[in-house]
């Protein structure tokens, strides 16, 4: 991407479900206040099937992110029982959102157990256990696939190697069971030592899951980048979220082919407070950070980002999740106030 | 197993690789002070294939744990690139070890970044992701089975409602990803509910894996029993031994077909430290407690429990992976001191 001045960048915005058009509405304040030169194609998704997507997200919405490239999404609720796919798994198939990216560090001022995580998360996002290729052997046994391809393994090793080198991070962690899945879990590292040798002045090393799940909650200091397959990445991701304080406070980045970065909060869409303005914006707030440090729009993005951190440090405005008594709208205000 | 005053029982031990023959070494110190009237029936599982198991595990080994019924394992390294299953492996599968037990209490006085850890954790040992089944579809495509059975999970389940039950726990947590594998976790969750409905008196739930790895990490206090298939359980296990301080610190036991229970230490063999009266007996130590729980040695499975408890709260005894000074052989002395 690059911008020139004066110019408008198209976003496309899927609010979500539940809680997600407040907190997309905090999103488009604390962009107003920034001065962030983007134009949003907002798209509701909805709970209409389209024949043509045979899903609940509607063709146009796919669409917009395909030519826009660039997306900020809400949570979505999967509909349950209806035999449809639950919307982010169509999303991250039909955009090819081969890469699932969460940073994770510790937010200054908000205490938890550690003080010390500054880590990147990168999933690969398309296949193996995901595969949905399940069936019944015989009454009583059933069984799943996962699939590994090189393809899909070369290009998020490719892109964990480049995220690494882009970021100024030293090392990339290959997570794995390839002690027991050697075929599956054995190619995916085989594709991550071919991408390492490319670089050189990034250290690699591989570490079985069990293990990195007992390093993370004893010492996360000691990891840096970590790529692996699709499950691991689904566990490992949440474990890191919870040991900064949850998933109401990570930001999340899906690339996708075509260059796509659609920006993603992974929390729920908490039916339970939607449409009480108390729920909090903080993770699709620094999802849309990420965004912006796609768009380059650094200068926006770093005040967006320490107005948040100020905020949470200070401590005066938080929301309920957080153990404070804070509307969103209020801490929202807060946010603006600080840029 | 009911035992009758003065009888001595006989139990296999395996000793295991690296640290391994130290650390059991300590247990038959601690177990002689205690009084525990175990006459070892010791086996070494050496590296030489018996052509019978095709394996490094002699078929004696195998013998000697079926006729006796109760055994304590030490460390196994597992040979690498011989076409050989892990020792670990080969165990579980020859001996139909169907359930393994960790249970997982914050230890007084040994201070990590939790206090308030007390669970269990019940993995099913035999199938899942650990099928073995794997193969290249073409090339750069592989894929490998994960197998779910209506037997062995309702096996899995009945022990953990059992253990639930008989410990006085009051919660058992199925562990799944069931809103992905739909039919494999799908049936795992089944049988869990199915064995649930027998016991009224204990409340059931359901968590997703990457929920409940964050909850664990942010309120690991919540949990009680967990049960889940192969995979999750290694993986949890592990994160709820770092909560605790790390795999030197841990028990686990196996239940096997036939009334089986195989006591084991499931951390490494540490081939840097063997031999060097540096290793930490702890892991093992538990192990053999439970495996004295299990004989309904109570007294002194009690006995040995809180002499390690309090050696290890004293703190003027810790081997160096705890940040200790202490050798394994003057370790072992103070708490046979405590007994
Ligand atoms: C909602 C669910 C299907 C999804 C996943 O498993 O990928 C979620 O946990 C996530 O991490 O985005
Ligand atoms: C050594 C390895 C094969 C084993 C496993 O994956 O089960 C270990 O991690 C364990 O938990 O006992």
């Amino acid at each position: 991407f690059s911008t020139e001045a004066g110019e408008t960048i198209r976003a496309t915005l899927f609010p979500g479900d539940g809680i997600g058009p407040e907190i997309a509405e905090s999103v488009k304040q604390v962009f107003n206040v920034a001065g962030v030169p983007i134009e949003w194609e907002e798209h509701y998704v909805g709970t209409e099937v389209d024949p043509r997507t045979e899903s609940f997200l509607t063709w146009e919405s796919l669409e917009s992110v395909r030519r826009n490239k660039v997306g900020l999404k809400g949570p979505m609720a999967t509909p349950i029982g209806k035999g449809h796919r639950s919307l982010n798994l169509t999303l991250r198939k039909e955009l090819g959102l081969y890469a699932n990216v969460r940073p994770c560090n510790s937010l200054p001022g908000y205490k938890t157990r550690y003080d010390d995580v500054n880590l990147v998360t990168i999933r690969e996002n398309t296949e193996g256990e995901y595969s949905g290729l399940e069936h019944q052997v015989v009454r009583g046994v059933v069984e799943s696939l996962k699939i590994i391809t090189r393809q899909a393994s070369l290009r998020v090793a490719e892109y964990a190697f480049h995220y690494a080198k882009a970021n100024g991070r030293e090392r990339v962690s290959a997570i794995h069971k390839a002690n027991i899945m050697r075929k599956t879990d054995g190619l995916f590292l085989k594709c991550c030592r071919e991408v390492a040798e490319k670089y050189p002045e990034i250290t690699y090393e591989e570490v079985i899951i069990d293990n990195c799940c007992m390093t993370l909650v004893k010492n996360p200091g000691t990891f840096d980048v970590l790529v692996m397959p699709n499950l691991y990445g689904d566990i490992i991701s949440d474990l890191c979220a919870g040991l900064i304080g949850g998933l109401g406070l990570t930001p999340s980045c899906n690339i996708g082919e075509g260059g796509i970065c659609l920006a993603e909060a992974v929390h729920g869409s908490a039916p339970d407070i939607s449409g009480k303005n108390l729920a909090n914006p903080t993770a699709l707030m620094l999802s849309a950070v990420m965004m912006l440090r796609h768009l380059q729009f650094n200068d926006q993005a770093d005040r967006i980002h320490n107005a948040i951190l100020q905020t949470i440090a200070e401590g005066k405005y938080r929301t309920a999740d957080l153990g404070g008594k804070s509307s969103t709208s209020d801490y929202t205000k807060a946010v603006c106030d600080h840029i």
